[in-house]
C-alpha cells in the first residue's frame, strides 16, 4: 500500500503524524506492507515553492493508492482578497487534477458524546446520515469567473453537466442500497437552471434503483431539517457549494465537529481527510484532536483498500479511546486532557 | 396609508387574514387611516392569469405605501423541474421589480418557547441576532443562465457590482450602529471572485463606520456557528443565496420558526412576509401559526410608518398571546389549540 501523507497547513501536521502511527500500528497487526511518502500542500507549499499544489505533489499523490490529507488554509491569506496564490487554490487543483468528484461525509453520534451536542439529545441519538457532496464542478470551477475590466463588477459560474451529476447520483443510488434506502437530493429547483438539471437527472434514473426511496428536498429547507431533525436523513446528495455548508451544519448536530472524517473518491485516487479546518491558533501546541484524521484512515482501509477488519480495529480503537478519556482537551471534562500525541500514541 | 395584500399561496390567505385584522385594530386605537388593496401572486395568479406576477399587481405594489405578503409555491410545480411557469418566479420578478433589495430577517428568542427549540437552552437564551440578506443580485438573477443546445449541460451566473454590495453592506453598518455594533460579512471569498469583491468593499468603506467591528467569516463556518452559538452574532450581511440558506437555518435554532417576520426594503416600496413557506398540507385547515405574519405586520409599522408604538402593541400582544397560552397547534402543548382565525381575532 503506497499512501501519499500530504499534511498541509495548521494542525495538519499534527493529526496526520497521529493517523501514521495508527496506520502502521495496522500495518503491524495485520501484515501489510505500508509505504508512505510525504508531499507539502496549501500555505506550506507556497512558502516553500511559491505553488499551494506543485507538480512533485501531483505525481506523488497518483503514484499512491490513498493520499492521507491533514488540512489547509492560513489566516495570512484571508484578509488579503487579492492575494494571487490562495492555499485554498491547491486544495481545488489538486480535487480537480485528481477526479476527486464524490466527497463523502458521514454524520453519526458517539454515544459518550451526546452531550456535547448543541442540540438535544432527543433529536440527535442515532443520526446515522451520509452526504455525497460532488466535489469537482459547479461554481467553484465554472468559468467565466473574476472581474470586468473596470473592476466595479465580480462573476462566478455555476456548471454541471448531466455526466457530472449522473455519476454522482449513481453513487448516491449505491449508497442508499447499502444502508436505509433514502435517498435526498438537494437542490435549489425553484431557482436555479443547474438545479433543475439535478433533479431531472436524478428523476430519470430513479427508476433503476426501484428499492430507493427518492426525496426533493430544497437546499434551504435541508439547512433547517437538518437542526430539527438529522435522523430524518439516510444519504443526500448535491452539488458542491450546498455540500459545503451542509456538510459543516451536520457536522456540528452530532457534538462530534472535530471527530468527523471524509473521504474523496476519484477518479485517479482516493483521498481521505479530516473535515474540521486548518485551525491555526493551535497549531504546534499538540493539543489538537486527531481522532477524524485517524477515523479518515479508518475510511481508508474501508474505501480505498476494502479492509473491513482494518478499518474497524481503528474506529473500534477510537471509541475505546472515548469510553477511556484518552481525549484532548476539547473533549476533556474534569478529567486529565491528553495531547495529541499521546491520544496517537495511545491509539497505535 | 395604502397597503398592498399580496396574500398568495398556500396558508398564505390564511395568515394575511390575521394580519389585517391586527393592523385594523391598530388604525382603530392609534386613529389611522389605513386602506387594503389585494392582489394576486403565486400559484394562484398562474390560475387565474397564467403568471405569477400580473402586472396589475405590480401597480397595486407601486401605489402602496408598503406591501404585506403571504407565502407562494405549490408543490404541484415543484417536480415539474421543466414547467414554463413557476410561482416563484413571480416572487422573484416582484423583488427584482420594486428593487427590495435588502431582506431583514431577525432571529429572536421568545422566553416561553425556549424549549421548544432543537437546541439547548443555555446556547440560544438572549439569541437577538438580524440578517441583511442582498435580495436582487447574485446568482438568482445573473445571466447567462439555461441550458446549452443539446440539453446536456445547465449553467447559473452569479454577478455582483460594487453598487449592489456597497448599499447593503451600508444598511448592514447602520443596523449595526443601532445595536451591538457588530457586523459579520458572511462569504465565501477564498472560492468565489463574487465573494472577493463583497470582501473588498466591506473592507474599504468600513473606516467610515469606526465604532462598528466588522468579522468576516466564510458561509461554511457560519453555517456551523449558528448552530453552535448563535448569540455570537448582531447584524450579519451576506448575498443572496448564502442568506437563504442561512436565514432559514438560524429561523430554526430559536424554536420560533412558525413566528419569524421579515422586511424587504427596497426602492420603490417595503414589503413584510413571514419567513415561513405556504405548507401547502395545512392550507385551508384554520391551524396555520398566523404570529409570523402579524410580526411581519409589526415590523411594517416600524420599518415602512416609523411607528414605534404601533409595533410594540402588535409584538406585545403576541407575547401575551404566547404568554395565556392563545396559540395554534403547533405550539399548544396538552393545552387547547386554538384556530388560526382564533388566534387573530384574540389579538385583534
Ligand atoms: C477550504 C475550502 C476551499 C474548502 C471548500 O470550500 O471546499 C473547505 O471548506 C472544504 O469544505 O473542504
Ligand atoms: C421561494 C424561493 C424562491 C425563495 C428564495 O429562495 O428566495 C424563498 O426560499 C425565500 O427565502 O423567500
Amino acid at each position: 500500500m503506497n499512501i501519499a501523507l500530504l499534511p498541509g497547513d495548521g494542525i495538519g501536521p499534527e493529526v496526520i503524524a497521529q493517523a501514521v502511527k495508527v496506520v502502521e500500528a495496522i500495518g503491524k497487526k495485520f501484515n501489510h506492507q505500508i509505504t508512505f511518502k510525504e508531499a507539502i500542500t496549501g500555505a506550506a507549499a507556497i512558502d516553500a515553492v511559491g505553488q499551494p499544489y506543485p507538480e512533485e505533489t501531483h505525481q506523488v499523490c497518483l503514484q499512491s493508492d490513498a493520499v492521507l490529507f491533514g488540512a489547509i488554509g492560513d489566516p495570512k491569506f484571508d484578509n488579503d482578497p487579492s492575494a494571487k496564490v490562495r492555499p485554498e487554490q491547491g486544495l481545488l487543483e489538486m480535487r480537480k487534477r485528481l477526479g476527486l468528484f464524490s466527497n463523502v461525509r458521514p454524520t453519526f453520534t458517539f454515544p459518550s458524546l451526546l452531550h456535547k451536542s448543541p442540540l438535544k439529545r432527543e433529536r440527535i441519538e442515532g443520526t446515522d446520515l451520509v452526504f455525497l457532496r460532488e466535489l469537482t464542478g459547479g461554481i467553484y470551477f465554472g468559468e467565466p469567473r473574476g472581474r470586468n475590466e473596470q473592476g466595479t463588477k465580480a462573476f462566478d459560474t455555476c456548471v454541471y453537466s448531466v455526466e457530472e451529476i449522473e455519476r454522482l447520483a449513481r453513487m448516491g443510488f449505491e449508497f442508499a442500497q447499502k444502508r436505509r434506502k433514502l435517498l435526498t437530493c438537494v437542490d435549489k429547483a425553484n431557482v436555479l437552471a443547474t438545479s433543475r438539471l439535478w433533479r431531472e437527472t436524478v428523476q430519470r434514473i430513479a427508476p433503476e434503483y426501484p428499492d430507493v426511496k427518492v426525496e426533493y428536498e430544497f437546499v434551504d429547507a435541508v439547512a433547517m431539517r437538518l437542526v430539527q431533525w438529522p435522523k430524518a436523513y439516510d444519504v443526500l446528495i448535491t452539488e458542491n457549494l450546498f455540500g459545503d455548508i451542509l456538510t459543516d451544519e451536520a457536522s456540528v448536530i452530532s457534538g462530534s465537529m472535530g471527530l468527523m472524517p471524509s473521504a474523496s473518491i476519484g477518479i485517479k485516487t482516493k483521498l481521505f481527510e479530516p473535515i474540521h479546518g486548518s485551525y491555526p491558533q493551535a497549531a504546534g501546541k499538540d493539543i489538537a484532536n486527531p481522532l477524524a484524521a485517524v477515523l479518515s484512515a479508518s475510511m481508508m482501509f474501508e474505501y480505498a483498500f476494502g479492509l473491513m477488519d482494518e478499518a474497524k480495529a481503528i474506529s473500534d480503537a477510537v471509541n475505546l479511546s472515548l469510553e477511556s478519556g484518552i481525549v484532548t482537551e476539547d473533549l476533556a471534562e474534569g478529567d486529565k486532557a491528553y495531547k495529541t500525541s499521546e491520544v496517537g500514541d495511545w491509539l497505535a
